[in-house]
């Protein structure tokens, strides 16, 4: 037999943050690679008022560097070092992330989206926008495309196929139709709208610019990460029914009132909150799940296409980039065999993907309810203390996920096991004195021998 | 305001029992129905080979009873009065579902099907076949039928639109690309395949006619059920793939060694099974949960478009029949307000279609492996003692689903009760000399006060 081809022919449909980073892999690799999307060239639009800030870390600036363009991206980056949060009146409580030095790194999504494009485009990847593909022949690797479902289509012929089309996938939409193929989409009951908080005249921060910034509200919550401008871009998650609720809050007054009652430290911006409140989307939050990602050597799907979960843990964009820092690493293992690539990929992916998933949702719970609790930040003042004195038995669910490249799986399940112990530790008598005793560090180091 | 007119004109995408059933309702109620399918008459063709005969139980006869017809459906029925246990080479052994008298009815899908058909075209709904709905218009309550989707589609006008069409429902499927519909299809491991034992020469049944016969087998298992002409509709279900499985099975030999080594007791229908099993299809088992199932007064799903449920509880259709006995219910309550209608109707049926589904996943647990089990058989032994001295303190979870008309989420979680006092009572030391005694007895008379 003839030694196979070597470079393929590929297309990928949809040319977000996961799509352009696929592209500039595989053209590294000599591959040809076309992008389809739906939308138009996001260079050439306004952005949409509808997307929350990136929180880039370790997994998303590997990725970054592999595909040769960490320093290029970093440029477009705020180092963030901590959360800053913001309790009623209360002064604003800073909390470190990690170690010194440690941050995530606060972008802009549209921002980053058009310097990919240029990267992917100027490494030679071929940009078709305004192309939507209506039918994927998932056994031929197909694609077709064209202006409407019923018009005339134009046929497209590849060697595989990659589904980069975010958490509503067409090309996942062609898979599930497939017996044996299990699909879930679960919306939470929260939405979210930006709002904006604009520069100071001089261009400068009008909040610490190195901070995430938190007001949680129990049911509802309000965050702000820096761009480079000067500028926060803001996202207020909210009930979409009930007392507080985009239900509730339907006339300007009203949206004033709350904004005012709940966000006293932010007065001065109540007026263009509102009117974000009323120009801007409200979009819904969906954890979608499936199996298999993958369609023998022909068609694969990356990214939220495959694994879309709520925005709580920061971690979509980065558990999208690892996806490709996956398919790279299997690429170097097994040369041209695709269906082995293939094969291998998701059964390493789909557990971590799981695992985040149900990280984020809980950090949902946690962000948005416990952060304003005392008992909660007694227990993550313990963990931290215990961290600080023996960094290399402790290491928070949270550093794992962010911080390091260690699987996602690996940090749910150190993550519970530290959830039992300190479960224990906070029925200790009297534990609000003494936190920070010899007894609860020995303690904590007895029942990380048992476990 | 005019009166809003009283009879609405109604479609009903699917011609299946439920579709079948809930024509026979509203043309009682004096509304105008026309019903779509995508494929032939069931009356003109031959059965497909992939169907596992239905057990009727009291809701599904109820909900017969309601639409008139419950006299013509029962001299379709074979009455099941227990389960025969086929274990390896042992004596059948038996085990009565109920009380004297109660029992569930073995009909052929096929033969019931044809019959409802005939019923409701009889009542005057109208029968659209080889008719495919390629698109619906939710808030305008249009369907679009037509030979393919990119030819020409004929627009149809109705009132409201009922999803009848199944667990892979093209009216459901449009609802899904709502924003905030929950969503989710998971198959299991196992898919089944038909099987027939012949009737006799006289016409006579080879088994015991009013049994549910079961060779449970572990990670596999066959059944049997009864049929008018004397034959047996069996159904293997097996993992697809490992040890013993479609997979595995691929040649003649491979499969007649199988059938000999785990049913030596049908040492006869051997051969025939072998030729079944490579003339029918292998099918898969999903189970379906999607939430909202209706749009305002519009749309409202139906039957397995909106539960589709493993068959292990015996329950799909009965579940089915009992959304058209709630949708009838509520019409008496709320007359022609039918955007209240299909909201109580959802709100009414969602926890018990989830309950339902959860029983049904436990039952093929349940029957697959732990029939065979020692234990097992004891925990039902002491049950059924305990329930035949105390009829009124504890319903079995089996017959409250089957034989009563109470919810099934009350079934889950009466059930769920049950099985922790059970556990409790199986830790007794020497269980298995006096489980029939009055410390037993006593014991969980106990239990049922405390908990």
């Amino acid at each position: 037999m003839a030694q196979m081809q070597q470079t393929k022919n590929i297309a990928i449909v949809g040319t977000g943050l996961v799509g352009s980073l696929l592209a500039l892999h595989l053209r590294k690799k000599g591959h040809s690679v076309t992008l389809f999307d739906r939308r138009p060239d996001v260079r050439k639009v306004e952005f949409s008022g509808r997307s929350i800030n990136l929180a880039m870390s370790n997994r998303g600036w590997k990725a970054l560097r592999e595909a040769g363009i960490e320093e290029e991206i970093r440029e477009l980056a705020i180092p963030l070092y901590r959360r800053a949060m913001h309790i009623d009146n209360d002064p604003v409580y800073f909390q470190n992330y990690g170690k010194d030095g440690e941050a995530i790194y606060s972008i802009s999504r549209g921002v980053l989206n058009r310097k990919m494009i240029d990267l992917a485009e100027a490494a030679g990847a071929v940009f078709k926008f305004e192309e939507k593909v209506w039918e994927v022949d998932l056994s031929e690797a197909k694609l077709y495309t064209g202006e409407s479902e019923k018009g005339n289509w134009e046929e497209y012929d590849f060697d595989l196929i990659f589904g980069a089309d975010g958490a509503f996938s067409r090309v996942r939409h062609k898979m599930q139709r497939q017996s044996r193929f299990n699909y879930s989409q679960h919306f939470i009951d929260v939405g979210y709208k930006e709002l904006r908080i604009a520069a100071n005249a001089d261009g400068s921060h009008k909040l610490d610019k190195n901070s995430f910034h938190i007001w949680p509200r129990g049911k509802f919550m309000l965050i702000a990460m820096p761009n480079l401008d000067g500028s926060f871009t803001c996202t207020l998650f909210l009930p979409f029914e009930g007392e507080n609720s985009f239900e509730s809050l339907q006339t300007e007054p009203a949206v004033q009132d709350f904004f005012e009652k709940y966000f006293p430290d932010m007065q001065e911006e109540i007026s263009g909150f509102t009117k974000d409140f009323f120009k801007n989307p409200t979009s819904a939050l969906v954890t979608v799940k499936c199996y298999p990602w993958t369609y023998y050597d022909k068609i694969a799907l990356v990214g939220d296409a495959a694994h879309a979960i709520v925005p709580f843990f920061g971690q979509g964009m980065n558990a999208g980039f690892e996806d490709i820092s996956e398919l790279g690493r299997l690429e170097e293992v097994h040369g041209n065999d695709w269906e082995k690539i293939f094969a291998e990929y998701q059964e390493i992916r789909k557990p971590n993907a799981d695992a985040i998933a149900e990280l984020s949702y809980r950090n949902f719970m946690e962000m948005s309810s416990k952060t304003a609790d005392p008992d909660f930040l007694l227990r993550k003042k313990i963990e931290k203390n215990f961290t600080e004195k023996h960094p290399e038995k402790w290491i928070p669910a949270y550093s794992r996920v962010t911080f390091s490249e260690a699987p996602y799986s690996e940090a749910l399940k150190i993550g519970d096991r530290q959830a039992a112990i300190m479960d224990e530790i906070m029925q200790i008598p009297q534990i609000e004195e003494k936190w920070n005793s010899a007894e609860v560090e020995n303690r904590i180091l007895k029942l990380l021998q048992n476990k």
